[in-house]
């Protein structure tokens, strides 16, 4: 199917859109469309218009698949006290704050669309719909993707049935696809990760983090990867959406797991603010619960050119990646 | 000076001695004898015994360089409170205690063996001694290997002047070599930590952690390593003195990093105890103190045929690793 090692354009909610699925598409690799962040009607146009043009071309759509848990009136006083030196600078109030944290889990109007729009790869991050919805997400002739940060979640997975594993490292920036258990001491780097999940499950392991230029996408080959999916270097493509400040910080900036900005752990370019409360607080709301307070925050800052509340996800190699065009992008990871 | 991409057998105090060391010189890979364990006299011993054996070749003495903070009666009290069930299970009283820890730092004693045996590498864990005593090791023509495991310890390490760097990955079974900060978010697994070394730093780096297999030495090659320093894999030597026990648990068992056999942090395979204490406790003294209760808890264990208290060192990747003859071993890793 590929004349080289394949390579998945990650799904990055927040820096791009079809754009770049459709740009890595015609270039030979496999782009994906992040969901999550999208409404049902933004998901049925950008589903649209990959469709229009990547012809039989492989695609991928990526879901969030987290458990909404309810949170009491006494954590989220916690959440705003934290926040409050930040709330108070913007002349943010409780009464600003949207009602939506902007991160949606996969539903029946995302299933209806992808029933409809019928893409070829549907993967899922935070593990797994309820067996009926993947059930019909199945029907539809999808293949089943799935992240998983640990041996466990990757067991867990495959006995659900999905068709690859992603094995994502602590490497990785964004997300962590974690759901089993949420500690990151149980976490590994790439260079375990896989090989122990690929010892421990018959279907195709996808590499994920840190894979940032050729000699690491030639790393976790060697490692016994099927497939390498690459995030930090797409966020330079000319195709993403991804900010002049962002792209600037992906160079040279440090990055740490925070839950800061969303609720869950997910990886990106030091921020002071994070970095004064610790980076990982439990005052933080579950995911994607932060979100709504976060956004707004970003929204005032950004409006003064200031970033702080800008989440730069990156991982640890991004330093390695190279801005150009998608396609050549690609063309210097292949191997 | 080597056929091949060049191995380092780890040291790997506790489980070697220079039979090792030896075993993997003549195989033609660069042995190591962890020095960190020993007293003066058995230290003489050890090295008179490898330079009458291995010649011209190539051969590492590790040394650890902490430092020895002084611990309060309270301190003291506290991690012995939280041993007490232990303790009482095999009848030992604050009394029995040794009064040693167990765990030398390299002073003038240990230089003036190396000014006498002259090994043509010196190593050292836990940072590097006073400069005096540094400058009189690089007089006598050792070149100087230290360990890092954040970007920063590198850098440092190279402005001390040190040959060549041993960037130990998260992966890495045994004692972290952090000196610079403790916190364990900073440190990388070896897919980002070595190329991001490398990037910092002029001296050749050294892949540490988490390379058992062939594979996985290529992939380190790859990543930029100038050579790759392997320890799980040489546990299962014949001439390592590796328990049985030890060498059953690696083939299959789980790692964890906890700070409760020793008080530094340190990977093996989990142990209840140290799990049900969370495998970090605060309670644990700095390093090397816990040793002196541990070494008396292993040592009545193990008069039952109980190794809970038996560091079972092991790398993330150590099911991949395969016994043999140290030559054998080392013909199934060269690339």
């Amino acid at each position: 199917m590929f004349r080289n090692f394949p390579i998945i354009q990650a799904p990055m909610a927040g820096a791009q859109d079809a754009k770049l699925t459709i740009a890595v598409c015609r270039a030979g690799a496999i782009g994906s469309l992040p969901a999550g962040m999208l409404t049902a009607s933004q998901l049925d146009t950008e589903l649209r218009a990959i469709k229009q043009t990547v012809g039989e071309r492989l695609y991928n759509v990526n879901f969030f698949a987290h458990k909404q848990h309810a949170i009491t009136e006494q954590q989220r006083r916690a959440w705003l006290a934290l926040l409050q030196p930040y709330l108070d600078k913007y002349g943010i109030s409780s009464a600003d704050m949207p009602t939506s944290a902007g991160r949606y889990p996969f539903d029946e109007q995302a299933l209806a669309l992808v029933e409809q729009h019928r893409p070829p790869i549907v993967s899922f991050h935070f593990g797994l719909p309820a067996k009926p919805l993947l059930d019909k997400v199945k029907a539809t002739g999808a293949k089943i993707w799935a992240s998983a940060t640990t041996v466990a979640e990757a067991v867990w997975l495959e006995n659900q049935g999905v068709d690859a594993i992603i094995a994502q490292g602590l490497e990785a920036g964004g997300h962590r696809g974690t759901f089993l258990r949420q500690d990151l001491q149980e976490q590994m780097g790439i260079f375990a990760l896989l090989p122990n999940i690929v010892a421990a499950v018959q279907c195709p392991v996808i590499a994920a983090g840190g894979i940032s230029n050729r000699a690491q996408v030639l790393a976790v080959k060697t490692l016994g990867a099927s497939a390498a999916q690459i995030g930090s270097a797409f966020l330079l493509a000319e195709e993403a959406n991804t900010s002049a400040a962002h792209r600037a910080a992906l160079a040279n900036g440090q990055t740490a797991i925070t839950n800061l900005f969303s609720g869950g752990l997910a990886r990106g370019i030091v921020k002071p603010w994070t970095q004064t409360l610790g980076n990982i607080h439990p005052q933080a709301l579950p995911f994607p619960y932060c979100g709504a307070a976060i956004q707004l925050l970003k929204s005032k800052a950004e409006a003064q050119q200031q970033y702080d509340f800008s989440a730069f996800w990156a991982g640890q190699n991004a330093r390695f990646a190279q801005a150009g065009a998608a396609a050549e992008i690609l063309a210097r990871l292949q191997v």
